[in-house]
């Protein structure tokens, strides 16, 4: 195991920008993860673990991978974007394909910015079986330390796509899918009277709700009753209770 | 209105302690607020408005309460727990009564110590009509700045209880409401045969679960069926689910 004891070295050079840039993500096909737990799941869910870096002074696993590194406390630190992580850094191969597999369900965000949001999406996604989660227009990159962490783990088992709305369109199409938009509108039906189990269901941003683009490619608008005085919930609990409402009468 | 122009000026000091301390805002009675979405919330609520504090440049809406002051945009920085916020700053008045009002559903949270996540239960809660929430043992403060944010106006509305384990199952008996826990046992019970339209429904935390002191108080054990590899949902996310499995069967 090599020990890396300066700031430009290249392998701390790499940890940064993929913790900090989604252009550098998406180029090296590679993403960075954080901690012992996240580690422990990579490695349960069969993820492509591309290298290891350890913090000296922490506890250490069985070898994962062949490139394997250690760095002193400080330089570790500052490779990472989490404050004070016991450690380790590790980076795993992105996995993007599965557009053309079947798909019986699916959940499409719409520019919701915040990765905590993105990351409980599909941490709930990954626990109640749906089959696809789709990110449409200005969403948080499901690849950044901050959904990756929020998904739980997630991440490594859950089927993402990343797709233009002309994309979701013939993607739609070929999988046979309905698409209801959940909107806040007095045209759009009760989610408990329309059969959701085999659709996919968009969530647009807490702000703005779904595009006016992406409703008219809706087959039909729905809606979670809320009290009166109630604006909106959470996009996370919003597409939660949907997820869940499309799983509990399938399972 | 008087425009202050002292960090040592009393308003400014009061405004930074009910933003930091938990202790100083049940002395004081009163919580902090940011924001002018917040402040249309609280004054559609009919919460009581104790002072606001104008950052100076930015717009203003008309009298809202007695005490308002105005501070230079450093100034008001230096008061407000928000970075770069618009303003304003107001304080409200605590209503922690309520605890003998008849209620027909309640969330009860354990040791749920992410403010964000208090928060988005209090929104949940408020949506789906349920009657109370409950904080039980190390839950964040349902007045914290960073809680009350996430409630998105919700803390004004919604009914929240601070109780000891002793005081619930006193309150649970007065109000003849059985006590069900989420749980991710093998005995516990498919959510969707569980009659839980009038039941308190306990949540823990995401780490640890419900603890054993509060197991013994449920009349029963439920849990959200989920796919074999996740190990659990973020708790906002499952008391959001189950506040739904309430509200579902009951509108």
């Amino acid at each position: 195991m090599d020990r890396i004891t300066s700031r430009k070295n290249a392998v701390i050079t790499h940890l940064r920008a993929l913790g900090a840039e989604s252009a550098y993500r998406a180029a090296s096909g590679e993403y960075l993860c954080d901690g012992y737990k996240l580690l422990d799941e990579a490695r349960k869910s069969g993820a492509v673990i591309t290298s290891v870096l350890w913090k000296e002074g922490g506890a250490r696993s069985e070898l994962v991978c062949d490139r394997q590194y250690s760095a002193p406390p400080e330089l570790f630190d500052y490779a990472s974007p989490m404050k004070n992580s016991p450690g380790p850094l590790f980076t795993v191969r992105r996995d993007e394909g599965g557009g053309d597999e079947r798909v019986q369900s699916a959940i499409v965000l719409e520019n919701v910015q915040d990765p905590g949001n993105v990351g409980t999406v599909l941490r709930t996604a990954s626990a109640f079986s749906i089959d696809a989660v789709v990110l449409l227009g200005d969403c948080a990159d499901c690849f950044s330390p901050k959904t990756v962490r929020a998904s739980m783990g997630a991440i490594f088992r859950q089927r993402v796509l990343t797709l233009s709305h002309e994309e979701l369109t013939a993607w739609l199409k070929k999988q046979g899918l309905k698409l209801y938009g959940a909107a806040l509108s007095e045209r759009a039906t009760d989610v408990r009277k329309v059969d959701i189990t085999h659709s996919a269901i968009a969530v647009g941003s807490e702000g703005h709700g779904l595009s006016r683009e992406l409703l008219d490619l809706c087959d039909g608008e729905i809606i979670i009753p809320m009290d009166a005085r109630s604006e909106s919930l959470n996009a996370a609990v919003a597409a939660s209770v949907l997820m869940w409402e499309m799983a509990r009468d399938n399972t």
